[in-house]
């Protein structure tokens, strides 16, 4: 994937208002451009459907110019409740990835979908599910490669709220973890 | 300038990193779809430069579909420092607005501008300097009515850092009466 990720990588973060996607949106796209050198459009669009539970990010990453803000096709799915799910997780284009947290989305429809159990590795590795946002960004980057480990963290570390970068750190690297244990398992090892 | 307002209104946020021009975005987006109805795209672009000071942040807010979710010429610029007004005071069409933070910008080549002391207020009225987004987005509401004070109290509120709402409210109300200050000098009052 990240051959084909080089020229342009488009990201759709989902779930429930309150958790901090439109703040990981935000977060990747810092990691992009301002760390590891790349061009970066972060996004919302609010429609009616923002007094609703679902709340979405998009990020586009790319190593040249960016013409169009807007996802087209998502390479990359994020989602981090029923709802978004339900909603986004069809708009990943064929062959893309589609991380889905296995704790919070219970109906899951598509057998190609990536399941980790992000809220409850948020609420065991940290003490606080409030950090899930930052596990699935860990998940994505270590799945993806979109950005560098480094510029993730320190992107993660600037955003984080005072007092809670070490919380963010331990965050981040239990969705590193993750990672490596959904790559471990699709390429047969374990 | 309410009436050609209600088609379409685009508006870019400029300032130094770290004065949460990108949070002010998001604040003015949220006030627009989920507390007055309308529809809204947030959005920021990093380039090469977001390595540098200047932040911007984009808002458009319309009626209904937004078509396009980029900034092609802005009705409202808010700059609050010298960088963001150098950069992008210029990117406000004829007839539109310029709001410049009057504490942080000291050379203003457009007569035009709407000079506020935006920094000096935030720190005396509340007597932290880092309240200055929420003074602007104060300023430009009250000059502009691009959404309703209710609607941008509730969501400045709803984003503020715990603990922080009540100063984050005194910040709004203090770009409030300067809106209407300087409105009342406009129309050759006082």
């Amino acid at each position: 994937m990240s051959e084909a990720m080089a020229a342009r990588t488009e990201i759709r973060l989902a779930g429930e208002g309150g958790q901090g996607m439109i703040l990981a949106g935000i977060i990747l796209a810092e990691a992009a451009a301002i760390y590891d050198g790349k061009m970066a459009v972060q996004t919302q669009s609010y429609g009616p459907e923002a007094r609703g539970g679902a709340s979405k990010s998009e990020v586009v990453i790319a190593a040249g110019e960016i013409d169009h803000p807007e996802v087209l096709a998502a390479d990359v799915v994020v989602t981090l409740s029923q709802e978004a799910f339900d909603k986004y997780a069809g708009s990943v284009k064929p062959g893309g990835l589609l991380i889905v947290d296995s704790d919070a989305v219970h109906s899951i429809h598509m057998s190609e979908a990536v399941k980790v159990p992000i809220g409850w590795l948020a609420l065991h590795k940290t003490g606080k599910a409030i950090t899930a946002n930052t596990v699935a960004l860990g998940v994505l980057v270590g799945l993806t490669g979109v950005v560098s480990r480094q510029a993730i963290e320190k992107a993660v570390t600037a955003r984080a709220p005072r007092g809670t970068e070490e919380m963010n750190r331990m965050a981040l690297e239990a969705g590193f973890e993750a990672a490596e244990l959904v790559q471990r398992k699709a390429v047969g090892g374990v």
